[in-house]
């Protein structure tokens, strides 16, 4: 078979009318198929059961391993033993960890709150006072992300990603605007592309040197454990902060993390490690906002996992569950799109996604084909700033929450559907 | 025996060395007690261990009753029957109702930070713009309240407590001023002193017409079921939600509560109850800070109580274990203190506290006495804004987390401390 962009108008025109008859087939099944969301399944979910049978009303000792009862007021920073757990999740030390909240999302918000309301060290008052400030926003990227940014008035500035990261040299150039306030961005197996941060990214940005004095850079290391395959090939990045600090910088960073698709979405924990002077301010902020994170729910993961170790024979089992719907959405892309030319898409080695990059022009229209089919997939533009792709060609495929006796199906209809918008495309 | 002020000078250095020698064989006991904390103590954080139990690996069914899987994303504004179960603890429709966060102080911080940050429905912005910012604080009030809008650069306004709730005609006149944004108040067993607002103070309240048209009342009702005899005289006072709607004025209004003091402090969770506007304004907030609260939590809650009735026969429990301390505590001051005539206090029917008015110009140096013989209680003007008493008169005394053995000896302690301060006074 030919690839499309060589195939003669009447090539193109029967291909279309192959299509059309397999696409009416799969529609008049009348399925409701949905790989939009980046959701654990009720599998994965199972796994973390036996952790809410470890502190009942049989549990003798309520005190933590420094003498806080886990029951009542206090603690804001976290007990201490859950904070070493996330230390050693993140790669940072005990001391430079805070644990609260429940998602690396609800940190993110309340960290650039606090920046807004507040200010941060090193800078020079609250950032709602400067008015035209802007965030930096790797992309594709977490849609999630940049809708607090914008949420909070920031002006979004798209970077580029290449295979390694973001583009350094275009974020070492505008942070030289003291408007640029930060960067936020998931160094680890990132949503959607699955890229991990090259060794060579991090030290960059472990030595970024920017205009503003309070320049953050928000590292959501939200998938730092979420390998595919723990007996193949897993990523790697290094601790941002450890390398920052070295550098005299490690104020610039706060690295963030949860449990939320290790444990429960919601019912995890979240956790940010950042520098002494950097917690001692969230410190303080807490001391304002809040009586104390939910101790109980923190002693529950690490009587659950105990140390990293337990975090990784369990996310083992998690890869075991996701890693055949991940198999089946590649071998369908693999199948039904490589001859036709009209698409690439990465083969992640953990994270949530696939991405895939469609011809250019034809992400919209695929999707509303899908939809029409009774698939619904991450509306197109979700992956950039403002939701515009450029380009309107990046579609993000979540695979772990449907089962897999679905993806099939969702996976040839969404081929399907991007063929077809291709061929109408290039048929004018 | 005389009052002090009827006091000779003679009889006054007599009254001081008995009163030394009492206060010195106290504090060669060397006594650590604690009076200063609103904190349940460990019998009453006892009594909500089995809804530990409720849920665990054998639950068969993790969907709430309209669908959605408690232990994954969504549903920010909370589960449907923990909605409708706070709905009946603040007197509020569910519809009116979001459960969120574990505390209502943590809902009020995000709440000053929202308006902060993206303003709220009727206004014209985010209230950093206002730089002259000011915020009404009834006092004696709840210290980490005034704290909140500190931090947020408000300007605290004190206003008078009355035995009734505060000084309406004060803050009817005070709310002329646009940039008076809001009122934060505990309008039922306040905090320190143990009052409830009167009807006809809530309804002032409710029809409250101020210059500032995003004007907010953060009407904490943290201890609308916290009576102390549930067989004798309880306090109830309207919901101002209700009222403020019916007089076109709902806007006006967020009515928080938590568990914090009906479960787990930290271990809880917290309501908000609001207009139809503001819960739009909110639900919309949530959706970009948040993946969800702990839904499973929420939903070990609703199994525990099941209802309101559920909710109040565990606070009479918690009445049975709390009112022997406060007994102690109210039968010392008389047995110490009411002959003096330097001291008065309220009788509280409900809440947390004691609040002592003790004679001008004596807290701070009867603080001081208590510490120095090994009692720890709220520092002087912890109740004022800025932690500041106009008369240096009004101490917060706690009962609830010392065991009751150790009440006697710390309020004689205390006792002993103010009279001797006040004799300290007298004599110049």
């Amino acid at each position: 078979m030919k690839k499309y962009s060589e195939m003669t108008r009447e090539e193109l025109i029967f291909e279309k009318e192959l299509l059309k008859k397999r696409y009416e087939e799969k529609k008049a099944l009348g399925l409701k198929l949905d790989i939009s969301r980046g959701k654990p399944c009720p599998e994965q979910l199972a796994l973390s059961l036996p952790m809410l049978d470890l502190i009942n009303s049989e549990t003798e000792n309520f005190k933590n391993e420094n003498g806080f009862d886990i029951r009542n007021y206090g603690v804001v920073d976290g007990i201490l033993e859950c904070r070493r757990l996330f230390g050693e999740i993140l790669d940072a030390p005990t001391e430079n960890v805070i644990v609260t909240g429940n998602s690396s999302l609800n940190l993110f918000y309340d960290l650039i709150a606090h920046a807004m309301c507040q200010g941060v060290p090193g800078g020079n008052g609250p950032w709602c006072e400067c008015k035209t400030r802007k965030l930096l926003c790797p992309a594709p990227g977490y849609d999630r992300h940049f809708a607090v940014g914008e949420y909070f008035g920031f002006e979004l500035i798209p970077v580029k990603m290449n295979s390694d990261g973001p583009d350094m040299d275009e974020i070492e150039k505008l942070i030289s605007d003291p408007d640029v306030k930060g960067i936020v961005c998931v160094p680890k197996y990132s949503n959607p592309q699955g890229i991990s941060y090259s060794d060579e990214i991090v030290e960059r940005f472990a030595n970024l040197s920017p205009a503003a004095l309070d320049f953050r850079i928000f590292w959501d290391n939200a998938y730092t454990v979420h390998h595919l395959d723990f007996e193949g090939e897993m990523d790697d990045i290094p601790s941002l902060l450890r390398l920052a600090e070295k550098n005299g910088k490690g104020d610039m960073v706060y690295m963030l993390g949860s449990t939320s698709k290790i444990t429960f979405p919601t019912g995890g924990l979240a956790a940010v490690a950042a520098s002494a002077a950097n917690i001692a301010d969230l410190k303080r902020m807490l001391s304002f906002q809040n009586i104390g994170p939910d101790k109980i729910n923190q002693m529950r993961h690490v009587l659950f996992f105990k140390n990293l170790d337990g975090v990784l024979s369990h996310m083992k089992k998690q890869a075991e569950i996701i890693r055949p719907k991940f198999k089946t959405v590649l071998t369908v892309l693999k199948d039904e799109l490589s001859k036709s030319g009209i698409a690439k898409w990465n083969t992640p080695k953990g994270g949530y996604f696939v991405s895939a990059e469609l011809m250019e022009g034809t992400a919209k229209r695929t999707v509303a084909l899908c939809k029409e089919a009774g698939l619904v997939i991450t509306g197109a533009g979700a992956v950039y700033p403002y939701g515009k792709d450029p380009g309107d060609s990046i579609l993000r495929i979540a695979p772990t929450f449907a089962p897999v006796s679905d993806l099939p199906d969702a996976m040839e209809i969404f081929c399907i559907s991007a063929k077809l918008a291709a061929i109408e495309k290039l048929l004018g």
